[in-house]
């Protein structure tokens, strides 16, 4: 930390902030200037620099390290690399998870699940638990949306990755997936993510629609810090004021995760953009940028989805989309599945 | 809902789009017009216009009702007055909520409610579950801070407003409070929000850091929805690409708010404006545009708070902000409760 | 300015960061710590951060003084009052500067000074070069709309402030007006303000509609260093997520800004808010704020407004603020005009 | 225009906003539903929205045709190219523009001019005049700068795109530029937009940092509405809450605006990431999205650059990019010039 005082602070009250400093459990090295008197604070503790910013004749309070640790690159150099079952989230290959929004019925999941299967998708992806920004809309299955899926996923072979909303939702959907999904709106959902901590299963981490890069990181430090080291993170668009997307798909968050933290980094072009016709775009361009992986919403037969109807690839969008993105990937050292995944078993 | 054609939709576009209509349910009035045809389209459900905005000739579609119901003034014209002990929110006379950020300790809580109460305060704020952006800081005292600030209005006669971080602490914190906050990042909690509706305490709800003003009203909705009619919205700083202040403290949203909604809404200067010298003019300015009250962030000792010290003011800055209070609230019809509370029997 | 190096850094790198300094002109002080090193840097001249930020092994560069100085409160510590005429801006009184948007003729444009005029506004305000987002709506009556503003305002003992939009513009204008305005958009026009800064008339620099207050300072600064020192700083709402008001009027820029420089600062709450019926909410939040003064869109048919008609209050509605008004300036150690203005000479 | 009432809109309050419309030209279709009545409203003239909705009894005013004509893809379905001597904009080839932020002297242009036409670049980019945000940064070389770049441009067989950026500048810069380069901050500098609408040389119209996609076109309209149908949009980065990069590229309005829009649309990386690091990733994502092209910020010694140093690329850096934008064009059916552009003559 590094206190900058005022042009015209006077002695007394430089003392004074010394003083507090070193009340604080701090070190302080004091520099003085020609025109202001600026003191570098070191030590153990993280003093709360709004405390330091209000006494008098203190300019400003600069931070000097980030405020995570374990999600940090500074902490662990290397990239992680995830595994879902046999896929690796992280590596050389680009990996895409695709599903409905929401799980509806036996025969959407399966027709979709094949589907997207035969595309090159690993990963299932579809939710269970739906409240919406308003009571009167659909609001999922619940516990026969997770065994639909599981029952897919088996049949198909790919792993799962469904939204966990709530603490006391973790035992039940353990039990069905092979990743939990924190939504945008849990992003700080910090009894949540304490929780997930404690689980064996990776979490994929979704951006908050107004959170900083910083504190996506750091909502990643909660989880990594009660011991489970498997963070997907997920940039999935962030609310500015234009409003011709329902979010701005913040591409650019994608080469700055990277080279802050050594977690993989998804993107998901279906929230992020809001309409089909944009998706394939945003998904082409997430993978340019560098992204691990992407999390697609497709649906077999969208125009009758219960829910993100709008949003959802066609499966024959999603086969065009496939195309476009194994041209791209070489051009930054990265491949993507070229052939249809065989089914093989996979146990859950 | 009204559908707009694309000026060069063909006659076959726009017979699929009614068709797809009349399936969802819906009445259709077709408007042919000299560069494009209109349909206005009306019924009991709400079929979701991003699926129609995909059909094919579709130029856009236009919502022409709010999503919310009970939260709108259309549909209840008068104020709602929320009534906490012998105090109305809602009424003529603003209502000043004030306390620490979190509980730290008896002395603490004591001798803040004392402060407060004599400055004006009705209803005294704190917090006992402290989850915060990092999971290395401070995290609240538990049940143990909920004993301790019942008690202290017990003592002082005045009521309690404490926030509730998760569907399970509900039954505990009902227990102690007399009003439930939903924080910012809860805002969209919807699994918390329906559980507050079948309460029956009144719920403060904060608006979330990004949220649209009608996202906050949808939000009231789901309490409102479950049965219980005792919201107060708080507004207290949105997200902008300004950083002077840790957040905007959307003055405007007051007046916006009692124009669509008969709910009171009160103002938190302290969380807009994050820092101590900037609470009082905001806290008049929320007052001058026609809040029904303020909740602010007042400690007995804010140097040597354990949270929020920062914007946290001193007693006697309390003291100045409610003296300036009672000459501004007459400017618009409005009073301050004039002499410090008399301690008076409250029960819990 | 501080370099923080990373805590993985080599000497070498660390080396190079100070040849590199040293190279462009700066004097370095070197401080080794257990996780990292940190760089104080010092001296005449501004290299660029972002320089010194590209280079290997450095983490961040923090800045420690502001990029702006004779518009800074360190520079000039009491408050700059501007006078246009007998009218001192930044004293104790808080002025309303009041008037159409644009001059649409010579009864409009009498009969609105005569209504503000009586109601206690001191400087009339009215555009007569309206070039609009949309290049198809009315442009302004050119030097005619100004000589009747400069006639009605000797008429009625007022000053005038209006829109300068080019450089072109400036000698024209001067002959007719008090006060330049700078509008939102030319903000950062800085061709425009190096040459006010050269003329011997007082500046309304209002903010544009995405400036942090840093960047509305450093545009202030362009005008200061070119000689004129009378400069009026004008908040006007800013662009956020909200669409429920145009922009979102950001009451607490105006104590950031009255804490950071000495110039006075205006509200524009027609702007800010953007329909009639927000505007006294949002003027009175601006007074209560601590603004010195107001300028307001004020029409005495405004229904049939050629430009701005929604966001023009009504003479009535302005007679009705005022009063208010006048209520809450003594909360905060201010007056407002308390009986309607005489009529004065007033040369131009 | 569709008018929508109030659910409690009295007969007599319809009755009024009927006859002011049809007082303003319009037709008027009424529309009475079982819960509220909707005015259907046409016409040739377009009345201010926010004046019909001041009206007692209207609950909201919907516009149903965007404000821009000629820039619509409505007005002219198939894609504008835009020729710059033999180079086509809006065309299969993807098209590069590179260069320097500013000229600084004659070797420093010919060096990166030769460097970037090698690598594939066809336009040279580069500025003269650089008012800069702050007073006291270097101002660019002026007419030297532009004829240093225009020799060098002939030199190596390129166009030159260079700013202007006040109407005095018009005729100058025109007898030695391609493309005229408007700036983001003078998007909405309407008095220039006109003037440049009178000139025959092709306008590169980078987006405001806070405009809309709608403003954005509004600007470009201006242009064209002058007579000069060769406009380029050019995305650039908008701001928003985030501050890890300097803006939020906005990589989604590449292919929104290539939606509603004919024009040909560039992405300027340099300017959205602020690091040269970033310029990589986001120019690769543009292309992917769909960009008709790019300009990117290149120097042959960035560290000594006088001016946007940090967001330049060595030439190495440069070249590496356009290999591996040559993998990503095919993959959305466009190409990137293969080899070096050989030298060709060039009249200016």
């Amino acid at each position: 930390m590094v206190v900058v005082m005022d042009e015209r602070a006077t002695e007394a009250q430089i003392e004074l902030v010394v003083a507090r400093l070193v009340e604080m459990g701090m070190d302080v090295h004091r520099s003085t200037g020609v025109t202001r008197t600026v003191l570098g604070v070191v030590g153990q503790r993280r003093p709360d620099p709004g405390l330091i910013e209000m006494l008098e004749g203190v300019h400003e309070v600069l931070r000097i390290s980030e405020p995570y640790k374990l999600a940090s690159r500074t902490f662990k150099p290397e990239g992680t690399i995830v595994n879902v079952g046999d896929v690796r989230i992280g590596g050389d290959e680009v990996i895409v998870m695709a599903g409905p929004c929401s799980a509806e019925n036996e025969k959407q999941v399966r027709a979709t699940a094949t589907a997207v299967r035969k595309a090159g998708a690993k990963i299932f992806r579809g939710g269970a638990f739906k409240p919406r920004s308003s009571p009167y809309s659909f609001q999922g299955l619940g516990e026969e949306g997770l065994r639909l899926m599981r029952d897919a996923c088996n049949a198909e072979g790919m792993g799962l990755v469904t939204e966990v909303m709530d603490l006391s939702q973790i035992e039940l959907i353990e039990r069905y997936t092979d990743v939990f999904q924190v939504g945008a709106r849990n992003m700080q959902n910090f009894t949540l993510l304490r929780e997930l901590g404690h689980t064996r299963k990776p979490v994929l981490l979704k951006r908050g629609i107004a959170a900083t890069i910083e504190e996506w990181l750091l909502s990643a430090e909660y989880i990594l810090s009660g011991g489970n080291a498997d963070v997907i993170l997920c940039e999935r668009g962030i609310r500015t004021f234009e409003t011709a997307t329902r979010n701005t798909f913040d591409v650019s968050a994608i080469p700055v995760v990277k080279k802050l933290s050594h977690l993989p980094v998804v993107g998901d072009p279906s929230h992020g953009a809001g309409r089909r016709d944009m998706v394939a775009p945003m998904a082409r361009a997430a993978v340019a940028a560098g992204a691990d992986g992407l999390i697609i919403e497709v649906h077999c037969d969208p125009d009758h989805a219960l829910s993100d109807g709008a949003q959802s690839m066609y499966p024959a969008q999603f086969d065009r989309l496939m195309a476009e993105l194994r041209i791209i990937a070489p051009a930054i050292g990265r491949s993507i599945c070229l052939e249809p995944v065989a089914r093989r078993g996979w146990g859950s």
